[in-house]
């Protein structure tokens, strides 16, 4: 049986290749995996953007699930929490806890770890591995922790306080697929959503300057939105009929279930921002430059923090909560 | 019951009279718990140490561990990390899985993690806070995972490679008392080695210039030894008597079960670290300064990257493995 210490050296040290040679110059790390800790050195005139995620089996993905998604969307979280502030993702830890030495995982782990790492110039600077545990003799549930840095231009990163009486309220790409494929499985697009979820880190950087205020989606519009407003003091108003949603979200005839993917459905890590009105043709400029929807669904409101939604009619439509971790 | 959004506020958000006067000028948060991301501003001239450690319940420590203690080790053994990179601690994260919400366990936890974050001037920045999962009807067990970045002025971190031929082996304080607590519960100063380690943060920072090679003791004194010779190309001679151990240790009539506490106990984190022999005036100064015994216990050899441990005679002495969390 392998040892930790092999473990971490076969699969953790990420190869030189795997990173962008264009990113190189920009890594600055002067040591890596096999320390105590890894060092770095931030850049002048940059602030550091930290956050950290937690992932356990049944909890945050099913037992069983594929490893190599797996090691994607543990990244791709973290990734989403560095776009959602405008910052350039840079570094990241993780720490895993596994039942057993499973060299196959492993293996498939960290090929889908590596390759979204890879896209972004995210180098893996050190960890943790350990034997799962678990109460009597049945085996531990797997525990993934990852923890990402990046960098972004003292000033300029973008907060949840921020969005101000007038602006726009503006969600990227589409919502509801990964809540979808968790009510309906069947769908291959809503369940690559839902695994497979694509960080808009691009989109997260070129905002700064843009965007008065952002967030990703996590918990759901209607919460993550919530946060915007709560933290800014402000209200909104959105038009549900000009929130973004893909074909087979469409297709759903439950009214009332489609409404609740939109508004609550979590995990579609897309960004929700404010934008003062005076931003929208540079907006639509960067969505034709990313292509990448960049969707106008409202505006924010003077007044209390609250969230108003509008159906076709203008009606105000009841907004259920999103995905709170400990609620009853 | 309480939202997990509650519970981020009420105990996470670290009481600013916590943190030292003399260090607020040195934090330079500029966003902390709340948004996506912390935000920090590193210090010009120095690098940034990162390392991450995850804790389980049933693994690490025992179910029904004392809140307190398990909020002081969590961010204890992240400190020492610190310690052996030679670091200023600087910030933390903290995720966090809990079978349910337990306001009473939080309590004691943040109470246990502040202040020991308070004496080194360490801020909570971010975390993440979830249910524990489990499969079944079983409750989940608690994880703890602690990201704890320092800072060291750039060129002066303490490394594993870095031993040179006649360096002397230094070790701080006392070896083999957290490992006594497991093999013979009962001894109280064992169970506080065990259960409220304290990291050598100080004695990290004041060998930088003075020590070649530095780590902390977390899986035993040969083992980590073991990991500055492997990575420094060079070997070791330690003289067993010299190795310093508490009362209660010195106590115990079984030569090898001492033997294998001091050479073998994991969990002690005091600093191993290698200096060439004319610091030995500086180092001992050090000692008295800090009121921390510092013990020289040997040197390092040319050849291969082996440890030999010599017995009162002279005699090389079996030299066991420390704690590897995947060995059989």
């Amino acid at each position: 049986m392998s040892s930790e210490f092999d473990l971490i050296r076969r699969y953790f040290e990420q190869p030189a290749r795997d990173v962008r040679p264009g990113d190189r110059r920009a890594r600055r790390v002067s040591l890596g995996i096999g320390d105590d800790a890894a060092l770095l050195r931030p850049s002048a005139g940059m602030e550091l953007a930290v956050s950290t995620d937690l992932l356990l089996e049944g909890r945050h993905f099913r037992a069983g699930a594929d490893a190599r998604k797996l090691g994607h969307k543990a990244l791709a979280v973290n990734l989403s929490d560095m776009a959602a502030m405008g910052a350039a993702p840079r570094w990241a830890t993780l720490a895993l806890a596994l039942p057993a030495v499973d060299e196959a995982w492993l293996g498939e782990f960290t090929k889908g770890f590596f390759a979204l790492a890879a896209r972004f110039g995210v180098e893996l600077i050190g960890g943790d591995t350990t034997r799962a545990a678990a109460p009597g003799p049945a085996p531990g549930s797997i525990v993934i922790c990852v923890t990402i840095l990046g960098e972004v231009p003292t000033g300029l990163a973008l907060f949840r306080a921020g969005a101000r009486l007038g602006d726009d309220v503006w969600v990227s790409g589409e919502l509801g697929g990964a809540a979808l494929a968790l009510a309906q499985p069947g769908s291959a697009a809503a369940a690559r959503r839902l695994d497979e979820p694509e960080p808009r880190v691009e989109l997260g950087e070129r905002l700064r300057g843009f965007a008065s205020a952002a967030i990703d989606v996590s918990d759901g519009f209607a919460q993550d939105l919530g946060h915007i407003l709560e933290r800014s003091g402000a209200g909104a108003v959105v038009e549900y009929e000009l929130l973004p949603r893909s074909a087979d979200v469409k297709e759903i005839q439950d009214e009332k279930l489609q409404a609740r993917l939109v508004l609550c459905g979590g995990d579609d890590y897309e960004l929700v921002f404010t934008a003062p009105q005076a931003n929208r043709a540079e907006l639509a400029a960067l969505a034709s430059d990313l292509k990448l929807a960049l969707s106008r669904v409202g505006s924010v409101q003077s007044g209390e923090a609250r969230l108003q939604v509008l159906d076709a009619r203008g009606r105000p439509m009841p907004v259920g909560r999103g995905f709170d971790h400990f609620a009853p």
